[in-house]
C-alpha cells in the first residue's frame, strides 16, 4: 500500500485557464480517491486531435458524483470510456457504455477531478477527457467497477502503447476482410493507424487520401498502396476514387473530423457492399449530407467510437498483439518532449509535423 | 413448346402515353424472345409506390441490347432485378447485382421490351419496372442466364406472393433477434410487410409509425404492438419513439420514401447498437441529412434494394415459407379489379384506401 494512501497529494498539471489558449503547468492538489475511483501515476502521454476538442470546452457540463478504491500498484493503460458491464452495451460488441458515456459526455468525469483538485483554486478547471492524462503524478479518476482498476496491461508494457490505443481500433469496426478489399483513408495519424489496421487484416489496396502530399511517402510504412491528393483533381474526390476502384472501395475510413470528408467516404464505397465508418469527431453544428439513393443502393454507413472496442474486454488483447510485435507501434512516434513543453506537442500536432508526440510527465 | 414459338403475337398492355397520366389498354405486338430472354404469360399482378415512381419516368434511358431464349411452361415469378451469378454481387449477399441494376438504372431493361413491342406505333414507349407485368399475355423480358428463367416456382403457387415478395424480404436486412428487439417502422404496405417480418423473427415490440391513425387497426393483424401517429405530437417523433424505449429502438425500417421519415428513422435507434434501414424509394431531389455525431455514437444506416435478397438464390425460399404458412401473404390483399379498371388499383393505392389490390389481366 503506498505511503500516500488515503492522503491529499501534489502533482503537476497542465491547466488551460481558458478554452483554447496555451496551457500552464500549476502545482494542485488531489483528494484521496473515493468510491470507484483510483488513483494512478502517470508516466507519459500523447495528444490526438480529440484533445484539441476538449481543449476547446466543447463538452463541459455539472457536476453530478464523486465516489473511492484503493491503488494496488498495477501497470495501467488509462482509457477515456468505462465498461460497467452492466448496462445494455455488455451484451453486444460495443464501446458506448451507456454508463460511462453518459457521465463524460454530460462532464461529469471532467468535473468530478476538476472539483477535487483544485481546493486552492478560485474556481473548478476541467481536464482533457475521462482520465486526465496531463497531469503528473498520482491522480484519481472515476471506474465504474471496483475490482477491475483500467484494463490492467503487463508489467513490460512500454509507454509506447498510449500513442495507438485511440486509434488502431478504429478498424476494428470495418471487418476488413483478407485478400481483395481496398480502403480509402483520410489521413492524419489515426488513419495511418486504421491504414496499419488494414494491412494487417491484409487489405491489397489501401489508398490514402490527404490534402498534404508530404504524408504520402511516411504512409507506405503504414501500408498505403496508393495516394490522393483532392487537390490535384477538379472533380470530387469520391468520383477520381470510384474511377480508379472500378465503382469504389469496399470500405472507407474518415479520421479527420471534416464533414466533407466524411461525405467523401461515405460516397466512394461501392453500391451493393461498400462500407464507410466515421472516425473523426466533427464540429458541433456541422452536417452530413446525402443523397437517400446512396444509402438504398446497399451501402452502409456507421460510426465508431473507441473502435466498439470494449476497453476492459478488448483492450488487453491489443497490448498482446504489441508484444508479439505483430502491431507496430514505434513508427508513430516521431517526436517526444517534457511535460513542460506540452504547448510545443499541441503545436507539433496542428500544424501537422508530428504523427505522435510523447510527452515525458516527470521532465 | 407453344404453337406460338418464334412467332410475334399481340398482346394487351397499359399503356402511359405521358408520365403520370390515366394508363390506357392498348394491344401491342411483342417479338418473339431473343437471347436471354423468355416469354411469361403474366395472369396476376398489382403495384406498389415504385411503379408510381416509374410511372411519373423518373428514370429512363437509352437502348443498348436486345438477346433470345425459349419459354419451357414453368410457372415463374418475375422479378424486378437479376442475379448474374457472375459480377461481385455474387460473392456477397446482396440484391444489387451490378449487369441487372446497370440496365436498370439506365432503363434498359425498359426500353429493350418498348422497341420490341411498339413495332406499330409512332414513338417507343417505356414499361413499369424491368419485368413490364403492366401486360396481360406472352411477353418478353432480359434474363442474365439462359438455363434458369426468372426464379422457378412450385406449380400451386398462389398468384397471391406477387403481392408480397417484394415488400417482405426488406426484413431481412434488418436482422432482427429474437426476443429483446423492437422496431420502430414507417407504414404503407410496404411497412406492413416488415412488420410481418419482425414478428416471424420474434421481436418484442413492433411500434407502427403512420399519419394515418385509421391503419393502426389493420396493422395488429401484422404484429404491431404499438403504435404512432406524429400529428399527435409537438415533438419530433424520433423524440418520441426514444422516450417509450429508453433511449431508441433497437431497429428502425423506413418503407415510405419520405426522406423526412427517413432522417426520423435514423434518429430514433439507440445510440451503439441502433440499425436503421431505408427501404422507400426518395424523390430525385431529397437530401438525407443528419449530425455526424449520430452516426459516430455507434449507429449503423443502411439501405435495401430488394431486402438484399438475391433474387434466384432466396426467393425459392420465400415461396416454401408461404406454402407452410409460416409467410401470411392473403391478409396483404384487401382489392381485386379487372385489368380494364387498372387505374382503380391506382387510385386506391395513391388515396391509401387498398394494401394491395390484386389486378386480374386476363379480365
Amino acid at each position: 500500500m503506498s505511503s500516500t494512501a488515503g492522503q491529499v497529494i501534489k502533482c503537476k498539471a497542465a491547466v488551460a485557464w481558458e478554452a483554447g489558449k496555451p496551457l500552464v503547468i500549476e502545482e494542485i492538489e488531489v483528494a484521496p480517491p473515493q468510491v470507484n475511483e483510483v488513483r494512478v501515476k502517470i508516466l507519459f502521454t500523447s495528444l490526438c486531435h480529440t484533445d484539441v476538442y476538449f481543449w476547446e470546452a466543447k463538452y463541459c457540463g455539472e457536476c453530478r458524483r464523486g465516489c473511492n478504491s484503493s491503488p494496488r500498484g498495477d501497470h495501467v493503460l488509462p482509457i477515456f470510456t468505462g465498461e460497467c458491464g452492466e448496462c445494455p452495451t455488455a451484451s453486444q460488441r460495443k464501446a458506448t457504455c451507456v454508463t460511462s458515456l453518459g457521465l463524460i459526455l454530460t462532464g461529469v468525469l471532467c468535473l468530478v477531478m476538476a472539483r477535487r483538485d483544485s481546493p486552492k483554486m478560485d474556481s473548478p478547471f476541467t481536464t482533457f477527457l475521462a482520465p486526465p492524462h496531463l497531469a503528473n503524478t498520482l491522480y484519481s479518476f472515476w471506474l465504474p467497477r471496483q475490482d477491475q482498476p483500467c484494463s490492467p496491461t503487463r508489467q513490460s508494457l512500454h509507454y509506447q502503447l498510449r500513442t495507438i490505443h485511440r486509434s488502431w481500433c478504429h478498424f476494428e469496426c470495418c471487418k476488413t476482410q483478407e485478400g481483395s478489399i481496398c480502403s480509402g483513408l483520410w489521413f492524419g495519424c489515426c488513419g495511418l493507424a486504421a491504414a496499419e489496421g488494414a494491412r494487417i487484416a491484409g487489405a491489397s489496396r489501401i489508398i490514402g487520401v490527404d490534402m498534404n502530399s508530404s504524408r504520402f511517402e511516411q504512409a507506405k510504412k503504414f501500408g498505403c498502396t496508393e495516394f490522393v491528393n483532392p487537390k490535384d483533381h477538379d472533380k470530387p474526390v469520391q468520383e477520381v476514387i470510384a474511377e480508379m476502384t472500378d465503382g469504389g472501395v469496399d470500405r472507407a475510413l474518415e479520421c479527420t473530423g471534416s464533414v466533407q470528408a466524411m461525405i467523401s467516404a461515405f460516397e466512394c464505397v461501392h453500391d451493393g457492399w461498400g462500407v464507410a465508418v466515421l472516425v473523426g469527431v466533427p464540429n458541433k453544428d456541422d452536417e452530413f449530407r446525402t443523397h437517400p439513393f446512396k444509402v438504398l443502393s446497399e451501402r452502409t454507413l456507421k460510426g465508431t467510437f473507441f473502435g466498439n472496442y470494449k476497453p476492459r474486454t478488448d483492450i488487453p488483447g491489443v497490448v498482446e498483439q504489441y508484444m508479439n510485435k505483430e502491431l507496430e507501434v514505434e513508427k508513430f512516434i516521431t517526436h517526444s518532449v517534457p511535460f513542460s513543453e506540452i504547448n510545443t506537442a499541441f503545436d507539433l500536432m496542428l500544424t501537422g509535423k508530428s504523427l505522435r508526440c510523447i510527452i515525458r510527465l516527470h521532465e
